[in-house]
C-alpha cells in the first residue's frame, strides 16, 4: 500500500515538505495518520484527506501571487518554494461571463469556468501538480498512472518538465490520438491488452510491488485529489472574493465536487469570502449514471454500472466519492441530474455556438445538464451560477465530427457563392 | 477595396473607436490615411498600418487591468470600453522558463512564450480579437476569413461569442478534424474546391462585391495585425519589464515578427522598458523559406515559392513582410534560418520531452531553428533568449503520429509489466 517509500519513511520529509498541512484524516471515522503515501485509513479502510492548520491568509497576499495555481499554495499540501520546481503552472483559467448561454436557456447570470486551456487541456493539470509535488518531497524514482486520456497526457508532461521518470499504462485499443498525445511526452508509454478496469488493476499491483513508485491517483491520491480545491478558490476571487448561488460540476469520481465543496468552505472559514449559501449540482451522462440514479431515488446506496456513454471522461461506474456527492447536494440544496448521449452532443455544440469554446464530452455532459436542471425547475433561474468545462473538445472529436461540418461546398466564384445564399 | 463600410464612412464612427490610434500610414510612403476599412495606400499601394498619439501609459495602469490583450488597450486599436463587448479573452499566456531545452541546447537562459494555451490554442485569437473590435466599430454586419486553419477556428469561436454572424471559407479537401475544429462554432462554414489561394482570391473577391463584410486578413487588416504586438508586451512585462536579449519567432507572413519588434520600440518609446539592443530571429521550414533564402543570399529580392512543408500554417510562398522582416533581423543582429521537415518533427518532440509542451509543427520549426541557430553559431548562448510557440499539437496530429508510440504493449500482469523491463 505505501509503494513510494517503504524505506524512506515519513522521518526523512524536510521540513514544510507539506505546506500547512498536518495529517491525513480518514473521513470516515477521524481517525489520523501522518503525512505519507497513505491513501486509506488503518482503522477503517476509509479514504483518507488532507487536513491543515492554517495560518492567517489575506487575500493581498494571494492576489500577490503567480498566475498559477501556486497563488493558494499556503492552502495547499506543498511547500512554500514551490515554484521554484518545475511543474506546467496550471491553473487560472479564464471566468467568463456567458450572457449568450444564460440567455439561451434562460438565466439571468452565468459565468463559465473554462479549464480547457490549461497546459494540457484539462483541469487534470492542477491535481496531478500537487501530485508532482508530493512524489517530489516522498523521493519518487516514478511518477504513474493509469489513465484512458486526460490523466495520461497530464501526468505524461508534467513528468516531461519535471524531469522525473515517468510511466504511463493505458488500455491498448485506445485511439491513436489520444496515444499520441501522451506519447509525445514520454518514451514510456505501456499499452495493456484489457480494459481500463484491468489497467487499473494492473497498476495497484504494481504500486504494492514496486518501491518508489508514486501513481498520482494511487498511492498519492489525498495529495492528488487537493488540487481541485483550487477551481474553487479561482472562482470565488475571479468574482471578486465572491461565492456564486449555484455551480454545475460534472461527476466522475466524484473527486471535484466534493473538493470545490471544500475550498468554500476553507474559504469562509479564512474570512476570505463571505459566508453564504451556496447550492451544488452534480452531472452525469445517463449511460454512466449511479450517483443521479442514487439521487433521485431518495437513497445513499449508490449501485456500480457497467459504463456506456460517449462521456469517456466521467465513465466510472464505481464512484468513490459518490457517497460524498449525494451529502454534499443534498445537504446544500443543489441536485444530481444525467443527460442521454444525443444530449451530451447537443450540450457541446450549444456552448460552442453561444460562447465560443469547444469543450469535450464531460463539458457537453455538464452543459446539457444545466439546461435540464433549468427545465425541470431545479435550478433557480434568478441566482448567479457558475458551470465548469473541464476539457477541450480537440481531445473528443469523433463525439462530434458527424454532427458538425460545412454548409455548402461551392466552386471558387463569386457567383457559385451568390448561388449558394450562405448569408 | 473598403467593403466594411461603403455606406457608413468613417465620419459616422463613434468617439474613440479605435482608442488611441491617429491614422492609418503607409509603411512605404508615410503617407497618412484617415481611420477605416483600408488596407493599401492610395498614394502608392505599400500597406498601411496603424499609427497612434499615445498618451503616459504607467506599468501600473497596465498591471491593474484584466488578465488578457486588452491590459494593454491603450496600446491598441481598440476603444477604452473594450472589455464590455464579448470576446474570447485571449492572451496573458504562460511565459515558461525552460531549463530542460536549454540544458540540451546549451543556451544559459531560455523562455518558452506558450500561445497555445489561448481560447482556440493558437496566436490567432490575438488579431482576431483586435479585428472584431474593428469591424463592431466599422458596424460590419460579417465578420469572415479564409483559412486552412487556426485562424479559422479563432475567427468562428470569436464570433460564436460576439454574437455576429460569421463566414469562414476554407478548402474543401481540408482534413476533417480541423473543419470541425471550426464547424463546432459557426453554421457558416463554406467549402471552396480549390487550394488555398484560390480561397483566398474568393475571399478579396466577396470583400470587394459586398457591403459589410469585415475580412479579418483582408479589408481590416491593419487592426488585425495589431494584435500580434500583445506578444511583445507580455514578455517584456513577464520579464519583470524588461526586454530579453535575443528572441525567435516564426515566419509566414512576417507580420507577427514584425509586430513583436514593434511592440518593444513602443515600450522603449513610452518608457516602460529600459532601451536596449535585442537581436530578432526569423524561423522558416526549408519547404517554404523565401525569407531565409533571400537572408542568406544578402539580397531585399524575395522570391515567391510554391510551399511544400509540413508547417502550413508557415506555408505562406509569398509572404507580405517578408521585406521588413529581413531589414529587422539585419538591423538587430539576428538571422532568418530555415530547417526541414525531418528537423520540424524532432522539433516538436524536442519541446514536449524537455519542457511537456505539445506544439504543432510552426513551433516545431521555431525549436528546431533555435537548435540550428546555436549548433552554426549565430545564437549567442550566453545572452537572455526568448522562443515563441504559436500553437497547439493537437490540431498537427499527423506530422508526428508514426514518430512516437507505446514503449510496449503487454498482458495485464506484473509478470508481464517486469518482463517488459520498462524503466
Amino acid at each position: 500500500m505505501t509503494a513510494v517509500a517503504d524505506t524512506p519513511a515519513t522521518s526523512t520529509l524536510r521540513d514544510g515538505a507539506f505546506g500547512n498541512a498536518r495529517s491525513l484524516v480518514c473521513r470516515e471515522c477521524s481517525h489520523e495518520v501522518e503525512l505519507g503515501p497513505h491513501y486509506a485509513c488503518p482503522e477503517c479502510f476509509g479514504p483518507l484527506e488532507v487536513a491543515y492548520d492554517f495560518p492567517q491568509v489575506t487575500r493581498a497576499e494571494i492576489e500577490a501571487g503567480p498566475r498559477n495555481i501556486w497563488r493558494y499554495k499556503a492552502l495547499l499540501p506543498v511547500p512554500t518554494d514551490i515554484e521554484q520546481s518545475p511543474n506546467t503552472e496550471p491553473g487560472f483559467t479564464r471566468l467568463l461571463r456567458a450572457d449568450n448561454l444564460a440567455r439561451e436557456l434562460g438565466i439571468d447570470t452565468l459565468w463559465v469556468k473554462d479549464d480547457s486551456t490549461n497546459p494540457t487541456n484539462s483541469f487534470k493539470d492542477r491535481v496531478v501538480a500537487c501530485a508532482l509535488s508530493a512524489a517530489r518531497e516522498l523521493d519518487a524514482k516514478v511518477f504513474a498512472c493509469p489513465s484512458t486520456g486526460n490523466l495520461a497526457n497530464a501526468v505524461a508532461a508534467a513528468g516531461a518538465r519535471a524531469g522525473i521518470r515517468t510511466v504511463v499504462f493505458i488500455p491498448s485499443n485506445l485511439e491513436q490520438p489520444k496515444q499520441v498525445n501522451s506519447a509525445i511526452f514520454t518514451e514510456n508509454l505501456v499499452a495493456v491488452n484489457g480494459n481500463y478496469d484491468d489497467v487499473n488493476k494492473l497498476a495497484s499491483e504494481i504500486a504494492g510491488e514496486e518501491d518508489g513508485w508514486a501513481f498520482v491517483n494511487v498511492n498519492v491520491r489525498p495529495f492528488y485529489a487537493e488540487g481541485s480545491k483550487t477551481l474553487g478558490y479561482e472562482i470565488a476571487e475571479q468574482l471578486g472574493w465572491r461565492l456564486p448561488d449555484q455551480i454545475v460540476i460534472p461527476v466522475a469520481s466524484g473527486s471535484q465536487l466534493t473538493k470545490v465543496d471544500k475550498s468554500f468552505q476553507e474559504l469562509i472559514k479564512l474570512g476570505l469570502v463571505e459566508d453564504k449559501p451556496y447550492k451544488i449540482f452534480g452531472a452525469q451522462a445517463t449511460g454512466c449514471s449511479p450517483v443521479s440514479v442514487a439521487f433521485k431515488g431518495g437513497t445513499d446506496a449508490i449501485r456500480p454500472v457497467k459504463p456506456d456513454t460517449i462521456a469517456k471522461s466521467l465513465a466510472i461506474g464505481n464512484p468513490a466519492d459518490g457517497i460524498y456527492v449525494l451529502d454534499i447536494c443534498r445537504r446544500s440544496g443543489g441536485a444530481v441530474e444525467d443527460i442521454t448521449d444525443d444530449e451530451v452532443r447537443d450540450g457541446i455544440v450549444l456552448l460552442a455556438r453561444t460562447e465560443g469554446i469547444f469543450t469535450e464530452t464531460a463539458g457537453g455532459t455538464t452543459v446539457g445538464v444545466l439546461k435540464k436542471l433549468v427545465e425541470t425547475g431545479q435550478l433557480d433561474t434568478t441566482l448567479e451560477t457558475v458551470v465548469i468545462n473541464t476539457g477541450h473538445g480537440l481531445k473528443t472529436l469523433d463525439a462530434i465530427s458527424d454532427r458538425v461540418g460545412p454548409a455548402a461546398t461551392i466552386e471558387p466564384s463569386y457567383s457559385a457563392f451568390t448561388a449558394a445564399n450562405i448569408v
